[in-house]
């Protein structure tokens, strides 16, 4: 009910604030027997982690993750894991003042106005650092998933109306951006260099494509492997839109146009995004979600405080002017976490 | 696991065939003591359902909704409704030969791949009829949203490039496609019956404003009040996006343009869309879905038949040219129910 | 929340009240291409039904069972199937002027106070009737089990202080009251009939035991095995305790007593009843239950009505005087779901 | 799916091994507001933790917990807390040779087969260990249901066949065994410590009271409020069995008899134990569980390894003879959950 669950047979559950004592996750029905340990999870803690590059926040975190259950002699034991991230680098006084005033564009009113109190150092629940536990998590799931066969990659797509004109995969780790085009990346990190200098922020477009994933996962009605998806990343703070497939342009195409004919090779498109009917085809699985520009500026911005009274606030504290890098490896963690869990809930079914 | 449920404390359970016997919904956790009858569930069926005009399909259902229980004296006794519609008008022959041959654009080869067999009837369980249920249950949740002072209106956006320029509420139920610009939809309508004569589909987009939700619904991470309405709407079988308030258009704004201000009267714009961090704030809630051309359409389409032999195919039946019009009422319901649901687990979390 | 579904990869939910249109359960989770139809199921039904024998109620009930969705061509589809049984001999009238009285055992106090009203036709959502939807979904989840060369027999071991003293399995359904001891049964009707005609009811121990479940069913923690069997046996209405293997005599045990040896055959004893931290051991799974004598009796007893004045009352209607027979029945159903449930759950861990 | 969380408005999820890193235990759904620290829920750990006395283990561990999350200035937020407690006196090398012999009454045998593989010091997740976190959470269920006018109270009934003849619950605290009657405690600490020196243990029964619950708790059909405290308690390891009211005695009762009659005050008697048809009626709820002798005894037992062959097994390590007295707060805690979660439940149906 409270909503820090997420999944049912492979099932994660969250805690931490941002400027608490740490931040972790359990995960729940994980295959026993597998081999993993901290390094595995670390490298992709270090993809999401703060201070990365200069297009990043330069808060100091190292995100290091300890396992404290759930392990015996290097393999999973099928009992849960907790994986816990200590916070080091908190600065809760950046925040004074701020219990009084709503931030634009924050979680703060709509907080208060549900709790009746709030955490107001550094958004508590709503910070994006609560993203850090499910990195972890989904490094485990990520595992599970290779051994199927499975590969799942996300990137920076669009950034403040700079789009990436070539797909080059191997690219994606060698920009500061993430972006699947190089020339592309090198125009994306300018303007978000120069909007940082200014105090303000941007949007962007990342994609994401699943390959390799079997044909048949998700469930008909409303457990549809897309909703799943959707609702995985749309839990994600900044994330205000998804399509899957030729997404909104869907809607000026004909059927004879978007219908994915077949012949003996399999699909002669893609423009379901490898779903229909909320089950997978064996297709690539592509959707993109919409990343809104960050919240927390320093340009002047008019608001209220508690009692009503308006107020001018710029954003203090150490943030990111552009989210997208950041995001990327948050989304390929939700991805793999939906897909290791209708794999398994695939498998009740057909036992 | 199986997927055929939906929400916690307003919950919802769906069965049925388009071919079947009937289709219909256990409705758990309604409230006890409600007021509510056959004929105000009636009302939202016969806005759904199939034959209401020249651009839907001509299938006669007249879906006819019956309490089965949970009701005593013209009031809801806080136990499950069991909410029920006969079909009337299955003509599965018009599927013969269909079991053999997977039709481009619909769930067949994945049903197939996902169980083993599947019920070629009028796609069975991924048929829009399914949909049915979903309307008769959202009713209810209406009804106690009314109660709340909650409004929910969706309606036809756009249609195959024509876009509504204006927006005019009292103009929806008046067309037939229940586009909110009464001159867009002389020429949507015309659209689309120039291209059911060529036996072709086509898709659009649909957007709902929520009025009245009061601020403080939605849960903090995972059941986001966004991401639980993105799992609603993608549920939907023919919806292949959502986005919220500026949604993908965020992707090119500054934080500076996005962040809504305030002042002592309230938000002084509505980028976000109602929601911040994923709990709404008490400003509208808005958000639009793509919806894809049907499937089913008679234009010739290149596919392949369980033994992978390549065939041609133009699906028969009756079918919907544009599902827009009758999937409002279906945006409608699902988001009263994600509304109704957070309404009564916000009561839970601060009893 | 709402608590009218059990199970979660095999999930049922029902609905219906004893006087109502009908009852009936949605069956969610089923196994692709299990043949099946209502004939098999209407055999469970019919150990069920009233109307069995001199000493059960003697309502007449058909208890026809109608599968509504999730079969094609004789097979399970794998989508949810919707199993409903018209009620046909409903009587409300029967109950006139219970609306203002307490009957001592039932539950009107508690619903009243619950939901601020109540249906007090025959007790509505708390009658046994209820439990026929349990049992047509059961036979469900038998079906499964039989493929998995599970067996389970549950049968009254006790009635009013008369105990079996042999265990014959063969002789359950030749007597009335379902005893595993012929002689005993005879005793057992002989003490209800005499207590029916002065108008009073009795109640008993029925035990069931599981063999051939294969070891590792059940959760480590919250969910283990023997757990979730409590549970689904203290819902059933009369059942009022559960004790496994040993059970409470355990209390007078010692460690070296209790524990169950093994040789190189397996175990030496069964003193858990087949579970040991939750999880089956590949023993026989044993357990019983107490059914507490039935509420509804005609012997004048001490109540109040709804404004607090004292009553007396004997409850007219229709009645089991000892409801055992007509339990047992039930109580393989629910041990079906929860095994089903477990083994489904299993296969999703270890895929 | 993997068990383990329980309730679901307020919802817990533990993890940890008896002899890993720590155990620990995330709180969702705990009302915002509530003033609560480290010291209230640590009275409540040194109730139940080892080494209290001559009859519990001699295993020290400190069971400090600390709040890692979900607090604010003394004041919970509503987002979850994680409660955590680092394990100190951990001897994993006290089972070396464990991991190849099957130790009897154990869960051994049953989690290999489970999972395939097992951690083998000190039974992992299997360990009475894992109860330390239930216990944690308890403590902030126990808080919030204070407010309420709830209290809930368990101890010692019955141990090896000595049973209480009084009902004194201000001595309850004040002796080793917490039993109700100070006399018969003197007997059985003899009793346990008689069989401490022969290296075997002894079982018990566990009664609990619960005052002050308002009528109207419990969900009508699978979720009564007997089904979930039934579940909730034989999740206890080492708990085989439960009884409400008059409980297995209700077997040899008459209707006249076991029906609880009404006059103007209340309830002239309690034989159902404060629950009927699964709902609370504002009586005191009741009931009792049996407690199996401790698994770990050194007295030598019959067992077989891994590779089948036959062997004598004495336990070492360090184990508390019987188990009532520090069963006791875990039974308390797992009540406070169960009723918390149902109050939260009711609010949610009625809102």
């Amino acid at each position: 009910m409270a909503g820090s669950s997420f999944g049912e047979a492979f099932k994660i559950t969250t805690f931490g604030e941002s400027h608490g004592e740490a931040v972790g996750v359990i995960v729940d029905g994980v295959t026993p027997g597998l081999e993993i340990d901290e390094r595995y999870i670390q490298v992709q803690m270090d993809r999401r982690k703060p201070g990365q590059s200069s297009v990043t926040t330069p808060r100091k975190e190292y995100d290091l993750v300890r396992i404290l259950s759930g392990m015996f002699e290097g393999r999973t034991t099928g009992t849960p894991l907790c994986l816990m991230l200590q916070n080091t680098d908190m600065r809760p006084s950046a925040y004074d003042g701020m219990d009084q005033t709503f931030r634009p564009g924050h979680a703060d009113y709509a907080y208060l106005k549900k709790y009746g109190l709030r955490d107001h150092r550094g958004s508590g629940r709503a910070s994006g650092r609560e993203t850090a536990a499910r990195v972890a998590a989904g490094a485990v799931a990520c595992k599970l998933l290779e051994a199927r066969g499975v590969g799942i990659v996300a990137y920076t797509r669009e950034i403040g109306g700079i789009a990436c004109r070539t797909y080059q995969p191997d690219e994606i780790e060698k920009n500061n951006v993430r972006a699947c085009d190089p020339e592309a990346a090198v125009r994306m990190e300018a303007r978000i260099t120069e909007l940082a200098a200014r105090g303000d922020s941007v949007g962007g477009i990342v994609e994401c494509r699943i390959s390799g994933a079997m044909a048949g996962l998700g469930e008909p009605v409303f457990d549809k492997l897309d909703a799943d998806l959707a609702k995985a990343m749309l839990s994600i703070g900044a994330v205000k839109g998804i399509e899957f497939g030729t997404g909104f342009s869907a809607a000026g195409m004909l059927g004879s146009e978007h219908n994915d004919g077949m012949d003996a090779d399999g699909f002669l498109s893609n423009h379901a995004g490898g779903i229909l009917g909320g089950i997978s085809t064996g297709a690539d699985i592509v959707f993109r979600v919409v990343v809104k520009p960050t919240s927390s500026i320093s340009v002047p911005q008019r608001t209220v405080n508690v009692e009503g009274e308006e107020r001018t606030i710029g954003t203090e504290g150490r943030h990111d002017p552009c989210i997208c890098p950041r995001i990327v490896p948050v989304i390929e963690a939700m991805a793999c976490l939906v897909l290791e869990d209708h794999y398994k809930r695939q498998a009740a079914l057909r036992d």
